[in-house]
């Protein structure tokens, strides 16, 4: 990790240590993908078959896994398993139990009501990486809110691993879950399959779900479209910054950066500290424990271009990670509770040193799902509003549009917009007429 | 108006006459939009005057309008125009008002507290569209929720009037709200500029409010680049469809189709209704209401595209509305407020004879932000939350991390991320050095 002393750096070292590392060639991937999306469209299941020959070397007997396969699941896995992926279900349900939002009902004038209600959205898929590692708390993560937003249809996508199968803890988890529909199938075309439907996979309305770079392409290529599919959000390689003062704690503050680094070799590591003597400890801590990883080498990599702040003060370290806007945001330093007011462009915060990231992956309740790569700033952690939508109802009375109506009418003519005024104008006729000489209109 | 039997319409029929108009030469458009943003990109505050030269036939002399002419606003309209101003900005305040998300906190598990927070978005810009009419209501509707959620920098760009100059209401309901920095400059331009910033115009993080098909693509383009910028909502012309029974009142129905159809020739107008005779009723109004408007030709236009449906029953009339998502959906039946339960995808439903569309238009208090073009799907109507971003918040206590750490280490270890694993192990070891021998770590 290379180590920097925050104040030594002019404005522009400051964010160019800051920046995040470039995504690839992004248009070659975009060609790419865009053949890909344009394959499923046009044949369907049969391009979905080819592409999984192609990219995952498998030829599949059918694309759903059938819900004898699902309930297997079952007596596949071990009890401490089964244990743990319920108990991570029900933290999540509980935390996202509490976010059901109330019917948001106000008088603005007497006899003009609005209200703020909202409505699942019909259909989702959810999309479960493949790869290194298959990942039951995913589903969970999905299927969790999903289900308490009261979504109609929910249909998950994972690639199958070399045995053509989709592991146990995944079919376990979405079995919790109550799902019934999953498809094995990945990649930019499960994306696809997902926006437009195929002739085995009906469309839905809204994908979520992280991914690799083809997967992340996909969505954003669907959602660009107005016959595709709405997506939870954009998406950049995962990160955490720690901030950490002297007090804090090397073994928890490297197990937690590492923890990060292993994800994946573009992973983002930032250790911002005021302290350089913790610096070092961490780093001896870090160089440590990596040694003992079986997934070394990708750790190794991310930390080749993850960075070791020391700042002056702790207030100085919180306008780095300010300036970052991190997805993962963990705050290692003695009270740091009373730090949270001056925290922002943070995905998720984990307060003081028995608040590792993995909770948040796992099971303390939050959402792992969580905007990287900057957007922070402007886009919000997964939560159970993103399976729903708002919208609005206002409700008048003769009494409200008498109030209002001259109001309306006004600005309609600023806004020459002569028919919104007459809309009104109709009204307040047909009122007055009622008033004087009884009901006929 | 196209007078269609929906039980007469086969599948496909019906699919056909619910479809979105299609949106024109969308390749020439992105074409023609990624080169002003190229050019904006390149040469900032000229390209800008370049462009207002070339499309809104203007010598600019200033971009940033001054405070004193925002301020003179006051002295150049008259006191009714300002009270409606005034009346509307507090209808929108109060139910805005009244979206302040509070904290979610759950203790998920003794010694596990999990927290939902919201925070404002640090800068937005805020477009309102020029051409036909001068949109003051366009301002209180971006503002109000903008200042409510706390955002710090409110960025208003607009083109001017052909006098060189922002319509004095435009400015005006800005100065209520607030905003000191207002930029005379429209269209795709425009929104280059709030993205990426030129020397006159700080870059801002969101961009929201509604705009021609140059400002939309704009829109859509910046959101889809990490250096750009976030937007509110993706946009197609603007909808009403309204649901009326035999009991309705022709002249009101007539009113809202016109009153939507007014818009631009673009704007889809839908009547379903269950009754042949009130579908009678209500065209013979609108063609008597039509021939008196001053914007005749545009809603002329608008209404041959439009369409009456004539259903069987009010719950078909539900199913054609759901099934068409329309933006506004206007309810003139007999106890509309019964049918709510069953109304969906709607972005803003009118209940009731005495709530034109004009209401939410202007001054019921809900935003008139709304998505259109099916994507109430999927999508939001504009509130407060569109100003925040969500983030999560978690503080584990000892007893916390030992009563859910063995379920994380579980499912860590079930994904094969070690190092995930490590992070509560090293914590769960110092925990039980600590019970055991002291408190050396």
């Amino acid at each position: 990790m290379q180590t920097l002393v925050w104040n030594a750096l002019d404005n522009s070292q400051q964010n160019a240590i800051l920046a995040r590392p470039a995504l690839g060639d992004s248009a070659k991937l975009s060609a790419l993908v865009s053949d890909i999306i344009a394959q499923v469209k046009s044949t369907g299941d049969d391009a979905l078959r080819e592409l999984t020959a192609k990219f995952d070397q498998l030829e599949l007997p059918h694309l759903q896994v059938s819900q004898a396969e699902i309930d297997a699941s079952e007596d596949e896995l071990g009890d401490e398993i089964k244990q743990a992926i319920k108990l991570a279900k029900d933290q999540i349900d509980k935390f996202h139990q509490a976010q059901v939002a109330p019917v948001i009902k106000v008088e603005t004038s007497p006899g003009v009501v609005c209200e703020l209600h909202t409505q699942p959205i019909e259909s989702v898929g959810l999309y479960i990486p493949g790869g290194t590692a298959p990942l039951p708390s995913t589903v969970l993560m999905l299927a969790t809110p999903a289900r308490i937003a009261g979504c109609k249809r929910l249909v998950l996508a994972t690639p199958p691993g070399k045995d053509g199968k989709i592991k146990a803890e995944i079919r376990y988890a979405a079995k919790i879950c109550q799902i019934d529909e999953i498809y094995m199938v990945g990649g930019a075309q499960a994306i696809a399959a997902l926006a437009y439907g195929t002739q085995s996979i009906q469309k839905v309305l809204k994908i979520f779900g992280p991914g690799n770079s083809f997967v992340t392409e996909a969505k954003q290529q669907v959602s660009q479209d107005h016959q595709g599919a709405s997506i939870d959000m954009p998406a950049g390689p995962s990160e955490v910054l720690v901030i950490a003062d002297e007090n804090a704690n090397p073994e928890f503050v490297a197990a937690d950066l590492l923890s990060q680094a292993e994800h994946g070799r573009d992973s983002q590591v930032i250790l911002v500290t005021n302290s350089a003597k913790q610096a070092k400890a961490c780093e001896a801590e870090v160089n440590r424990q990596v040694a003992l990883l079986p997934r070394q080498e990708i750790a190794t990599a991310a930390l080749s271009h993850s960075r070791v702040i020391i700042t002056e003060s702790i207030e100085q370290s919180i306008k780095v990670s300010n300036q970052y806007a991190p997805e993962h945001l963990i705050v290692q330093t003695q009270n740091a509770r009373a730090l949270l007011p001056q925290l922002e462009n943070a995905g998720s915060i984990f307060l003081g040193e028995y608040s590792p990231e993995s909770a948040g992956d796992y099971a303390s309740g939050t959402n792992h799902v969580l905007p990287t790569y900057g957007y922070t700033r402007t886009y919000s952690s997964l939560s159970l509003a993103d399976f729903t939508k708002r919208y609005t109802v206002q409700e008048l009375t003769a009494q409200g549009i008498q109030a209002i109506g001259p109001a309306i009418m006004n600005l309609a003519a600023a806004e020459s917009l002569d028919a919104h005024k007459n809309a009104v104008a109709v009204r307040l006729q047909h009122l007055a007429k009622q008033s004087t000489g009884g009901t006929q209109s």
